[in-house]
């Protein structure tokens, strides 16, 4: 249980700008899937340089001691536990100074990549759009954005049907971004949208997460177009970087699906007048990978099924999380 | 292209009430289905009863100019031509009395049927109902509620999923309407439909009209319900008396889909804000036969690519039209 | 309620022999379901033979008292109210004599045709069959016996995987039926059945009733095998006579699903030794029309989805119940 | 076995002209669906006319020997027995007189419908099409040309995807009379319908004839594209008069397919360079009705599944062959 | 051919160790998939320790010796060739001493993983089920039993459809293991599968073997289900460690179905009353992956698609059998 | 740009022997996938063996000079790049003399495979075939046949239904093969590829390219044949080596489809007879992952949705062109 051979509890040598980083993710003073690991994997570079660990095995469990404060702060946000995975499962030495040497690498790279990812998978989803297309899209998706945009940017001539995704109308918010790359937009209601799938080369969605089995969490009503899609004959495209890739889902672990306030979707009155029905407002639902074509990630496009050994090599199998004690 | 043999133009006996009601339904003071169909085939009982006809040649060709000068007024109201078509096929007899007899009694025929229809078609749906069972709707239909209705009256116990129905909102009325009856609501934006199908036992929709292939006209957003119902194993009902069967339909006639405003959807100002997007806003869609499983009428349900069967029954074969002369 | 201007209960007049049949039926002296066509038939024949009435209504309301009397000693048996509205329905006639003979025709009609119906159908059926062709059986149907063996008598070679059909094993009793015809037969448990759909040109099903909607009502584990049969392109049909035809579909009823003893499954010892669990054996399932190819009847094969035309030409349009007084 | 009370053999007493015209059938010197069927209901109409018998019953004997030897000569030519079903069917009367008048008066309905048949299906046909929509076709069929036609003199712009249709190249005059007609062609091998599906509205077909259980016998290729074409959501019709019916397999009967030459396919030079394989050039294929959206005819359109209860209003029940001796 | 540079024959130098357990699994003595394994492993680790190889060319010549006694005895065992594969693939070293380390770290490794596979197994299938979840079974395997219990052990309260599974009855033994973990259970024929799956939540089943493909061979009747399964939108999932995996897919062969002693089906007495038919008894069938949801190993879940890189990784290419000399 | 601290321009040292293979590929003089491959392998290490590079920095950058020299000849040729990938992305050393070794058994690794590639390709498919089997080609494949005549080379009797595939008739060159191996073949026009499927136990495809999604880039008529061989439950594999595997679409890259000549169609004379219509002669067309079973490669079978794994290890993450300056 602890930690064999090491004087005092690693937690209490996690330094204190961990501890900051881990309240201000707590506190979501730092939000956004990015941003967070952005922050967390940071956070481990910092450890490892400010660490006076005296032993390679006392370095490690600092490190592992830095990880779970972070990893406790907001355990559901994706973003988190792969940041925290991706560091520590390539940290590697024989001496403190190799081991703070591989971290400092893994973060960096981690930071890097991250940096650039919007763009590359931005090209990657570029790529399969071509000059006059149609595209559809549900909620709004800064990856889904990305594609579009770079598509544009190489004078790709785009038009897009773009559902007003109630009960938050996101989609007005995904109208106006789209408008202003000089896309043509014509927006319906959600209900309309196996009407226009006749009109449309490719429906694109972005994800809250994705699944080890190739499912795709993503805003609700996204599952319901997919099959509908599929039924059209119409590609469907989920843009997700890789930190969306959700770890826990390997080992089996069922994502839970967020249920929102019932006035998103009817005040209070109206709600009287209307009988005081039981409102219910998921956030998300599951799309199955079958009725999935292809997965647009910044290190290429995977069909759904194939996800999992993305994830596996990115963020380990999953069966351990790093940050326990061994 | 003249009534051979009969004196003047028979258009000219027409008698006033028919071109009342032909006025009334043109300026839509009478509207409704249900009521249109009854104004109209009783008008053609008045002009029978009315007539100062000489010959049945000359009693024919005034029915016949009577249901002209009706159908003239709005020919895109399904319900009108059925009515014209019932009480006019039935049309027999040697003398003007016995034209006359029959015109009488198949104008009773028509507007009896036609005052029990919604309640005879209630109890066929309602049947179909079981205790405990939860049914999810789409827009509002009166004929929904009659089944729903009847089946609560039979001391089932009934729950309800009901979209919202956007851009209208008619699902408010539904579940209102279904609260009242006793029913237990829970109000679900469009897009959530999928999630809880696996939660319902039927997917109750109505009808604009009915197609003679079998197709089903309905609010926009029935067909993507439909596809995701079948997907998911849910049988799918629609509930249409039978003066929604589109006679045109059985020439090959396509049922044009009205488009409404598009301030329904968004407001002038928010759409300036969002870059002035084109909005599309298509007020039914097209459900193949293949998705729907049952057509519940006041003569029994069918299934949907047999409804041909009973339109031709009912309202003749449909490849003429029997206002006009022979 | 009362039938005006007729003296009397007409249910005092419904002669003895009816009343005896009644009795046979209700203590299932009288069984099968052609049996209890023939002799419902037969009773209003001597009904209508033995009448006394004076009036055409008085003799009307005893022949529908008569059927009154029929019908509702065993409401649930399919071919019983099919039997009485088939004849009811011809009865046609301004005096008694008339009367008396349009029943003798419709009675005589109805019988000749139930007896040579299990011939023609076997005809019907057997053309569907090429010489060396291969069929998969489930359960045990006289209808279906009769395709095979008229197509045997036709000279043609045929082989049967014949399923065992737990829990009762009428595949045992169709094996040797089958053998004794010649045909060359292979046992399988019913897991099996996906197996050797490869090597089965027909699957080939009874009924124990048929729904309005096309659905097929026929023993537990007809649906599982239909929807394989579809998946692995192997056509299905159905072989039934029309008094399977369920006039109580035509408004909308379910058909209730036999529940039968759990001791058909497991033996008390052994469900005790298996730690006493629940156990539940269904007689039947219902499949839906889209699995099924063709029902093939003594008046020639129909889709599924159009029996509902046959069904409401033979035995009328079901929305009201020609027993009742009018 | 004999027609009791009649003296002779009825078939003795066949006019000379049915003779003449059965020759022509049988030597092919008349042919084609329609020739033949006006042929044989004309021949019909002769004989009544002709008629020397002096009972009613002789009469409707030699009518019948006269459909026999009619029928005799080609039995699989689907529109000859349905030309002498419609017309023995309604032969009605007391009288010799009574009888002749009913049959002039069948002859003529068939013919006349017959004649205008081609035309009324256009315009049943023409509706289903907008302006600016995209056929594609599937060999040579007059019947799908008479929508298209109609379609273009109602002014409507269409563009067409013309499939070549091995091994005959049909397509080469399908697209030769689309061209005609202002049709803008474009011709494809059969290999690429699927890629062009998706710019296709309509996929139109005609039949060389129609089965029962709603099944399409068509050129060899019509199933495989409808196929996909349900699979890219492009819906399928068929245009198909009513003489195409095939009134067997009411009875279930299966509809026998033509294997023509091989050399249609590969010369018999080739065939010895290329190890003269076996060559199998089957005429057509059976499309099942789960593929087809719908049948368009000169009486209207029809789903698949309920085009047999048009085939037996037209032409009986199928169960009997009126020419047969009762 | 031979190995070059060694003096005489690896195989004589294969321990009596060895020797003796391929014994045992060749006469069954040691059985089952997992103890096999484990017992095939460790003959390795002994051959290693017991080496008295000169040089490393020898020490890997002995091993690959010792691997082929082993395999020969019962090739078709699927988890005995992949425990030599795995202890195989990872033989590495310069000297005889790093060779024999890598061999028992090789076989410690494979064997722990072994030991803790089903448990481990059991967490993540646990994973997918939530409190108040509804499973099916068919067959009986430890696996899925290790699924439920880790999650009744979580507090989870679940009911389960217990399939018979005929002919041998495993549901029998099934229903006793789940009843004394305190599920709720119903047992089935296994026809009724489908009218249940209605109430399922999830299909769980084992695996004889998984092919490279990602198809599932498991008990006869599995297939079958799954595909219903699908029709009804319930999630299927199969329990199976990795030793299941099958290496000789990965280069195309096919896995020889098992074909049982046919008196499992029907005793010669009843089979000599019912005509002596013919008996197939086939062990097991083939799932192919599009029917499947995901596999669980005790490596985590994987869509069936991905499993080969599962295997791959595991067991190597499979193209060569590293028994084999090079 | 530059690659700095190397002097001079690395393109300038690139050896003559590599200018002259790429040469010869633009000329289309060394052509085929397999034979581009192999020259352009070879020509790297040429380069590697020749280069008088001083600092292994420099050695690199000739490398990649030479590679891009090579790639910029004709880049849509598949293989080409594969071959390049292959070769650089395994180039390790600290020194020249390591480099230059590590290209040398890079090189010798890739064309050794690629000799015996398709040796081993028709190994693994030959395995999937039993005796008696029938297969369907469509197109030319050598590939194909090498699976077939493995199998028949182990003592398998096996028939074809081979498709003509116009509109270049390369099935004529299939029959002979197959003939020449023994083979029953049988020679069908493309449209009667559906009615044969049911006598067709495997479909056999080549493959023109394979992409990363799993999709198929065959000759047109290949998605269409495998969308029916589905719907018919006909196992449809995909042969191909894993210089096919499409590296550009790992990032989403769409393949172009070639546009061939439309005299290939149809002649001029015969244009201008029908009307002169457009012809599109497309080469290839893309059928989806989910309408293939199994694709077959020298490194074993693979799910088409596991593909792109395969072509990450063999070729790198695609996300950079290993010949560009880094």
């Amino acid at each position: 249980m602890a930690d064999h051979g090491i004087d005092g509890d690693p937690a209490d040598r996690v330094v204190e700008d961990v501890h900051r980083v881990a309240e201000d993710i707590g506190t979501m003073e730092i939000r956004g899937a990015a941003t967070i690991a952005d922050a967390a994997a940071r956070a481990l570079g910092t450890q490892a340089e400010s660490s006076t660990a005296e032993t390679p095995a006392e370095f490690r469990a600092e490190l592992r001691a830095a990880a779970r404060v972070l990893y406790d702060t907001r355990p559901t946000a994706v973003s988190l536990p792969n940041a925290l995975r991706y560091v520590l499962q390539d940290v590697d030495g024989d001496t403190i100074g190799q081991l703070r040497a591989s971290v400092r690498a893994s973060v960096s790279e981690f930071c890097d990549r991250l940096d650039t990812a919007q763009n590359d998978l931005g090209r990657v989803g570029a790529h399969r759009l071509r000059d006059g297309d149609t595209v559809m899209t549900h909620c709004h998706s800064t990856d889904v954005l990305a594609c579009v945009e770079t598509a544009v940017e190489q004078g790709k001539s785009l038009s897009a049907f773009v559902k007003e995704t109630r009960p938050r109308n996101q989609g007005h918010i995904t109208a106006e971004a789209l408008s202003e790359m000089g896309v043509d937009v014509t927006l319906i209601v959600d209900s309309a949208a196996r009407r226009y799938l006749d009109d449309t080369d490719h429906v694109l969605v972005g994800a809250d997460s994705i699944a080890a089995d190739g499912s795709v969490i993503n805003k609700i009503g996204t599952s319901g177009l997919a099959v509908n899609a599929r039924d059209r004959g119409v590609p469907i495209v989920c843009a997700a970087q890789t930190i969306k890739l959700h770890p826990d889902t390997l080992t089996g672990h069922i994502v839970d699906i967020e249920m929102r306030d019932e006035t998103e979707i009817v005040d209070e009155a109206t709600a009287a007048e209307i009988g005081d029905p039981t409102v219910l407002n998921p956030a998300f639902d599951v799309t199955p990978p079958r009725y999935v074509d292809a997965i647009v990630t910044e290190r290429g496009q995977f069909p759904p099924e194939s996800i999992v050994t993305l994830m596996r090599d990115l963020f380990g199998e999953g069966t351990d999380e790093p940050w326990q004690e061994p």
